[in-house]
């Protein structure tokens, strides 16, 4: 192939082959460490070659959070969780139809209940997680008696099996956070699961920011992280990687300097999402001018502070912005770039956007 | 045709297509009544069947912000406005091969040379506005001296038809704004090109929020409002319009109760987009529980706070929401439903979606 970088038209994203690569070995390498089954969570990349190299390096499986992620997942891995409660008749069928092994992670009676009916109609079994709440207050029943509840309905529903617990740390945002309460929490949970007299063989958790802290968390034997495969400025900002971990930027150009002390480039919200970082102000970082503050965005308009920035822009000129949260930028692009030493080595179809369903 | 909406899986957009039609004809009937050329901007549909629909009912022509959109929208009109500077080779050579009347709106004599070169090249002449800045600091030349330059660089170019002025006033969101301002940098950037001896026959400006103030403002007469169509939680907190003016709801099931005084639904920033209103805090208004605070969200997660709600949702309970922002939204979904008493009347592919470039 060996296109240019200079030869791509703007904005698009590029990933940095060689960074990426480091990133998926040295998550693969801590996994094998600590003994922790790897599920990475695919909604980061979308891209069934790059889930395929995550099973290659030794990942038990991959991560979805939609039927439509699964569809587009089941030919890079025998093996897929859907980490998001499956509800209604149309999801439940096309479900089925994926030709993997099947987990679910759901939080209710009335989510496992369906699951049992879709089972038993298509004449398989699917596996189950019970989510249990660890701090995020998103999904996930309380631990105590109402995931004792939860895990009961679960053993009693024909048609589906068993396998353990699932929650999301995703309160914590720093790398640094102590996580005394998440092994308390987790032992807590796995207390009301021998209750029942079953057993909890998957302990899954897990999230980037906290990635290297998984094998502290007792109890937990499985990580679910997506964004460690490119890093973004969130990482960063959580102190869980450095900027030169960050194998995704975002190459814009700039066609405005109408305004002193400004530039704009032609990416906004359509192209990195407004997604804001919980620590940093801004919407990503300019490589070539670090102290430059990408301070607002319009669709297609990315507003750049230059003040105190000493080099000058012109109308034209080429950036790479790392992006604050690179799971919803990747969901904006048809394609995606792969790149090493100057040169496009790979143009990757992102296969997974905007499967909503 | 004839679906039941309840047949739709979730998330979806939904379009009411009676409101529609009529949030079309009332800005149709107001630029005819105060004689306003009217050239909607199409990103906030990006669907060719309603750009031919606002073209048959009156309109002048469309605008785009993308060489992509107006691709996708040279088979719905004659002529095209594409509202943003028009940068680099690749670009211009595919502008070039839009098959109608085409005009831009740039800000630079960089951007006008590129655009001047690539129309000899084509042996095409390009109709081209000379953006100003009424107060948004975004993309525009401030009035003044070197508005006159730009203009005075635009008549020498050859291949360029010098058209007009044109602005967004992006920065008044209330429909009650004062628009004196307005009006005399309008008249001021007038006497900029009168200065030059050329003559803006097009003075192009308005957004949604303003739309009704539009005959107010001395000296224009081009309007290109796209939000208006639809209109979202944006427009009503801006004042220029009411909730049962609003066209498009994103339907979503209840998936999570786990959390008390909560619920989650299945539509996140993937679904919605994370973009907040400068006004009122939250992501949109849930119809059936107008109090409940879409308080937070994630990409497939939608965190509903349901303090001070009577009515109790349960699990698969469906939802229409308002979204804060529709054109970014429609962004986000490869289809969208035309509803009309009960029924899915039209499925409409988002042609325009995606079009970064």
């Amino acid at each position: 192939m060996a296109m240019q970088i200079e030869s791509l038209d703007t904005p698009a994203i590029l990933i940095d082959l060689d960074i990426m690569d480091r990133n998926l070995s040295r998550v693969a390498d801590y996994a094998r460490l600590h003994k922790l089954r790897l599920r990475p969570h695919t909604k980061t990349h979308k891209i069934p070659a790059l889930g395929a190299r995550q099973i290659a390096l030794g990942a038990a499986g991959l991560t979805v959070a939609k039927v439509g992620e699964a569809e587009v997942m089941q030919r890079s891995t025998p093996d897929l969780l859907v980490a998001y409660p499956v509800i209604g008749r149309s999801k439940l069928d096309r479900l089925m139809r994926v030709d993997t092994d099947i987990t679910v992670s759901l939080d209710s009676a009335e989510a496992a209940g369906q699951l049992s009916q879709a089972a038993q109609s298509a004449g398989r079994t699917i596996g189950v997680l019970a989510e249990f709440d660890a701090g995020l207050h998103r999904v996930g029943v309380p631990v105590g008696q109402r995931l004792h509840e939860l895990v009961r309905s679960i053993l009693e529903l024909p048609g589906l099996d068993f396998r353990g617990i699932a929650f999301y740390p995703g309160h914590l945002k720093d790398a640094a956070s102590p996580v005394d309460e998440m092994s308390a929490s987790v032992q807590h949970a796995l207390g009301q699961v021998r209750a029942t007299g079953a057993e909890a063989r998957i302990v899954s958790g897990g999230s980037t920011p906290l990635l290297w802290r998984s094998h502290e968390v007792q109890g937990i034997n499985e990580i679910r992280p997506g964004t460690y495969i490119f890093n973004d400025r969130n990482t960063v900002e959580s102190n869980a990687c450095q900027w030169d971990d960050c194998a995704a930027t975002i190459l814009c150009t700039v066609v405005s300097t109408a305004v002193d002390g400004q530039m704009i480039i032609d990416g906004g919200s359509k192209t990195f999402s407004s997604d804001r970082t919980s620590i940093a102000p801004g919407f990503g970082r300019v490589t070539e001018a670090p102290a430059a503050v990408f301070e607002k965005m319009n669709e297609e308009h990315g507003y750049v502070n230059l003040a105190g920035v000493d080099r000058k822009f012109s109308i034209g000129d080429r950036v790479h912005v790392i992006p604050n949260h690179v799971c919803v930028a990747m969901n904006l692009h048809e394609q995606v770039y792969g790149v090493r030493n100057g040169r496009v080595d790979e143009v990757w179809k992102v296969e997974g956007r905007g499967k909503l369903q």
